[in-house]
């Protein structure tokens, strides 16, 4: 991804510790998070430093590698979020290379140097089914930030950059995370504006959403998506405005032993997350972190091996 | 309606000004702001020290009462906001009577008395549809803040508490009115919890909500609905969820000459009441203030003369 016009990734290994583009900064400040062991990575993972299912994939394989204990390193770092798959993916990619004899650190690299090629190529199926001067709704960050380089959701969009596009950017309350989507639409140069997360609807009912990408954190056999709060409500409103909806995500997102969505738990964060910005605190505040949409308002998924219709 | 105990309205007229809870500061700063003349009003209404459609309504009638030339006053007062209908029902209303040779303050404070009574009615008629234990999901802010007493939304909600029942209220970005609804059921000791407007779908889908209750600025002919933006998403995703989707207004809401909600004019605001919480400005904003909800997504529309089914 751009920075300031220059190439780098959302997280890498330097100087025997993980450094950590830090995502509760970002935007207005960058700044760089340094862990140097399992359990700040954890921390990183668990406060929303790195965020992003496959980034936090590839941040816990380094986790491991940094660890004295992998199989311990491994406990832990399960535990740090409990949605997304990639999470999980990563950490048992890793142990059985290293039960098979690997060193850690290069399985670490190459297992995040495979997450930004498998973007790369999301990317390239995913372009083609972008038109000329479209108009896409996209939900949260599922941006570089979120995958090491280029994104799931956020990779055709680069890369269809050409057919002068418009990406409709929605906040995505509690956490904001459609900031980090304006920002690294900003750093590429890509047309957009950013929009409360009630007015995507309003948008769609008066034509101006021509499609809506989206990342997930996991994914079920009968392909219901799991995503960030609020992928829900869009995907409904999308099918009924007859708005083609697509998921962009790495294979490693299927999770083979979920059946469908209600098999998977979502995680319910703490209440500060969204009484943070009131000067009143109600007493009663709920906060799922994530929804299930079910696969009947999905038109694609997107892969690195191309478009799979549910 | 009760503050702290107390039984209130939130505005009227006192020592020759009009005297206003101002809901910029509420909650949790319960101050009152105070109106001299139309032109203060208008400042009133145009700021959103007094929102709601009823209570802007009643908030205009009080302004031309208060102005050397009413039929000025009338012009300038229907410039301060586009969408509500009950603003310019009011403004004709006064204006009529005066032209009659009625004394304006009379007939201000004569409309206001109607108008709570209205919303009282609409709580009677509204309750009866409201199960015992009933989890009812509610919209912005249709309390008695925005009505002067009772609400609209709210009153069948303040009238059926002996029913046990529990109120989702979504936040409402991007100013936050979930609050004042928050604040408003509080005061009146009904069992509720805040959400962010994205968690509101996932709520539906799990069967956490029976029923949904809005208010709204405007009614077209044909019934559909201009109400705050992001209604228009929870009313498609609670007929997705056969969940029934009540409207709750005065009769006056009703425009008898829009056709649909199409030849209805939305409302743009300020880019800053988006980015006020962000610590980054992204360079392209976008904030409509209302959206179209079509009739085809609503059960029900309660009024002050009962229940009409569209």
């Amino acid at each position: 991804m751009l920075v300031k016009g220059k190439q780098m990734r959302s997280l890498w290994f330097e100087k025997n510790c993980l450094k950590i583009i830090d995502q509760r900064k970002l935007p207005p400040h960058f700044e760089i998070f340094e862990a140097k062991n399992e359990k700040e990575v954890a921390y990183a993972i668990r406060e929303m430093v790195v965020r992003g299912a496959p980034a936090i994939g590839c941040a816990a394989a380094y986790g491991i590698a940094m660890a004295e204990n992998a199989k311990k390193a491994a406990g832990l770092l399960k535990k740090s979020r409990p949605t997304a798959h990639d999470l999980f993916y990563a950490i048992d990619y890793v142990i059985k290379k290293i039960e098979n004899g690997e060193d850690a650190l290069m399985v670490a690299e190459e297992y995040t140097d495979k997450i930004v090629e498998k973007c790369r190529r999301i990317g390239e199926h995913g372009k083609k089914i972008i038109k000329k001067n479209a108009k896409v709704l996209t939900h949260c960050n599922a941006g570089a930030l979120a995958t090491v380089d280029y994104g799931t959701a956020l990779a055709p969009i680069r890369m269809a950059k050409d057919k002068k596009i418009f990406v409709w950017v929605d906040e995505t309350r509690p956490r904001l995370q459609g900031l980090l989507t304006s920002w690294e639409l900003e750093n590429e140069g890509i047309e957009h504006a950013v929009i409360v997360d009630n007015s995507a609807g309003y948008l769609m009912e008066k034509g101006e959403v021509d499609m809506v990408i989206v990342g997930a954190d996991r994914i079920a056999k009968n392909y219901d998506v799991v995503n960030k709060i609020g992928t829900y409500e869009k995907a409904v409103v999308a099918y009924e405005n007859d708005i083609p909806f697509y998921v962009a995500v790495p294979e490693s997102t299927f999770d083979k032993k979920a059946k469908n969505g209600k098999e998977i738990k979502i995680e319910e964060r703490n209440r500060e997350e969204v009484t943070s910005i009131y000067s009143y605190k109600p007493k009663n505040v709920r906060n799922p972190a994530f929804d299930i949409t079910p696969s009947k308002y999905i038109t694609g998924i997107i892969t690195e091996n191309g478009i799979i219709y549910p």
